[in-house]
């Protein structure tokens, strides 16, 4: 009679995750009670296993088990260009499209002045360091197409510039396969701000 | 370049998950890693936990982390009444019902011929057993109300009845809060059946 039951213990666990609500989380919990114990005691594994092997990679900050991360070390990612994203999961989003050789650089944030966060509480600085050699020509601001990205994107034009690195930013327009139709306002008309011709 | 990181693993376990697709699974990994390591070793823990601590009921064959269960043991419940469900999520449902106060009896599983489960592959001997010392006076079969759940309930009723005890069904009919023009024919057939003098 100690008040909560291991499934029960398990369930909160469960629901306590993004996304996962209490029914979720019930059905979770009875599929692991199902499970072959090996599989279970795997699962449990695989979590303590990337919490404790993955840290952050000490030149671009994108999560990493290794220290530079592979991308980092590897002698065929172009090192002039250095794609600035907010998160680690940005750095997933580039790598699944296959033609990006450059390397990384995630910010972990992105300049929030209403919520408090100034180019010291995101990974400018170190940021700012990577270009004092002269090796990188170009910085890609990746940050998303919101007020606080775009935000971002122009401060860090305005401080990179006068390195000697060009700073771009990201088109935005309409998705592929998109609608028109669809679209709200702001992206029909930076679409066609950015048009192109054919 | 062990080929697979610990992201990839731990990506790869939440995927196998029921209901979890490969978004989904990015999203969790994503946050075990942002958890603090106490938390992340938590879950792992009450995975492990709930694997370990967790069997079944000697007597209901519900899951439990003591054997008997809580339910089974309790000298509060009311011995002369026995629902019949098919899993331990159906406890659960029923329990939080909260006026229930017989005893359980899970079956895992239902009667399904065509996928050659006789009584034999689910716990119905040990239904039959816990009526031997006439105890138990009704058998409520809360099976669901589909063909496997039917055929099931009537199995049990020709099998149960000649022992002397009485053998009821949970109600068919529409749910509360329900829509007739929504509800399927066969509901609608039910409740319309199953109607009751007001």
């Amino acid at each position: 009679m100690d008040g909560i039951t291991p499934l029960d213990a398990l369930i909160e666990h469960f629901n306590a995750l993004p996304g996962i609500g209490k029914k979720t989380a019930m059905r979770l919990a009875y599929h692991v009670l199902d499970m072959d114990a090996a599989r279970a005691k795997s699962l449990a594994q695989a979590i303590v296993n990337a919490k404790e092997r993955i840290g952050l990679c000490r030149i671009c900050y994108n999560i990493s088990d290794t220290d530079p991360c592979r991308i980092c070390q590897s002698t065929r990612r172009d090192k002039s260009v250095i794609c600035v994203v907010e998160k680690p999961q940005d750095v997933a989003a580039v790598e699944r499209m296959r033609n990006y050789h450059g390397l990384y650089h995630v910010l972990h944030g992105v300049l929030s002045p209403l919520n408090g966060v100034g180019p010291n509480d995101i990974r400018f600085k170190e940021l700012v360091e990577r270009l004092a050699d002269g090796t990188v020509k170009e910085v890609i601001v990746a940050t998303n197409p919101n007020v606080e990205g775009e935000a971002t994107a122009m401060y860090a034009a305005r401080l990179l510039k006068p390195l000697g690195v060009k700073v771009t930013r990201i088109a935005s327009g309409l998705p592929i396969g998109g609608d028109m139709e669809l679209a709200d306002e702001v992206t029909v008309a930076k679409a066609i701000e950015n048009r192109r011709e054919i």
